[in-house]
């Protein structure tokens, strides 16, 4: 069976967000499954002493607007939850809990329009724990409380890290990293068949090293 | 006149040299000029807070893939220069000598060429100087590292920074910004017009409030 399009998320990201509606298309056409993977952005940001766009005011600011952009090229609703950063922990462990492929998919969905499609935001347990019951996953507010389910997302997060990932949404498929919305044409291209060969390069620029640092 | 896509560029970012080979034909089709403006990286990320895709090693490692995979698809050579980073201050201050602007335009492209087309890299005092003069830029090294020249480029930065810049490549046209190679589409509807109302949802953006905060 064709290896899956493993898409790390995290629904504080409205760039995931998009990607997750773009991705269904790409994988219908290269017939590859999609496998939700819930990873905590904080933790990969703070793994590699990163800063997120939105800690960055006039990236922020930027980034909001190429959301925008995007969602207006894709013909997709995009609209911000009440308060951005949120806390999406919760949802994310939900989204760990053992159901079947394709609950977990339709979960996510619901779960991303509630932050970004203008559902109401993901910081109202009540709700969040009806919407998973309305999926048949049940106690799910309870449950993702578990030592388990807060086991399940950090073992996500750092399964990603040691392939690589550093940021959401990010695509591994094939052992092949793609990192964010801009990379699917890069992504669609190798699920064509057409792939560079890289590793001569990597050696090269990998071991490059260097004669300027900037001081922190 | 049409306003010019100005383009700012540090000669460090292999990015920067990608979006400089795809800029010519977009402007062309489009009927605007070119206006190459020199920023240092640097400063940009020192003035945000901001961390360098070549400052995170698993960012740095992609980074480097992602350009392989640019370059490929666009049939662009890029070979990395001998070190990474390097420092490119004297390059950048070089381009912003008085000359006619046809001849910043080719005097940049050599520059890029010989950091990431197998020239031999940017940090061979006498090797700048000569192709600085090679395209009729006399005393290039020398004028270059007078205070006016030095001032010049802190003022592309300054007045990039408060156009919102906050990397490279970032082309600024119309009062809007388009940040990286991977932006060119955006900028490619926006000039042909294709232009969706923002200001309203960015107004709602810009106020949102967080309900969650990193330390770091």
């Amino acid at each position: 069976m064709a290896d899956p399009l493993r898409f790390h998320f995290d629904f504080l990201s409205p760039y995931a967000y998009l990607a997750w509606k773009a991705l269904p298309d790409l994988a219908a056409r290269h017939d590859r499954p999609i496998e939700a993977v819930p990873v905590l952005l904080a933790a990969l940001l703070h793994h590699h002493g990163n800063v997120g766009p939105a800690e960055v005011p006039a990236k922020r600011a930027y980034a909001f607007k190429d959301c925008l952009r995007h969602a207006h090229r894709m013909g997709v609703t995009l609209i911000p939850p009440p308060t951005h950063p949120f806390r999406p922990l919760l949802p994310l462990r939900i989204c760990t809990l053992e159901m079947a492929p394709d609950t977990r998919h339709t979960l996510v969905s619901a779960f991303f329009d509630r932050a970004w499609a203008g559902g109401g935001g993901l910081e109202d347990t009540d709700a969040i724990d009806q919407i998973a019951g309305s999926h048949g996953v049940d106690h799910a507010v309870c449950r993702a409380s578990e030592p388990t389910a807060k086991a399940v997302l950090r073992a996500h997060t750092e399964r990603a890290i040691g392939a690589g990932v550093f940021g959401v949404p990010s695509v591994v498929v094939d052992d092949e990293l793609f990192w964010g919305l801009d990379s699917f044409g890069h992504l669609d291209r190798h699920l064509a068949g057409d792939r560079p060969e890289l590793d001569a390069h990597l050696s090269r620029w990998n071991g490059l090293s260097a004669t300027a640092t900037r001081t922190r």
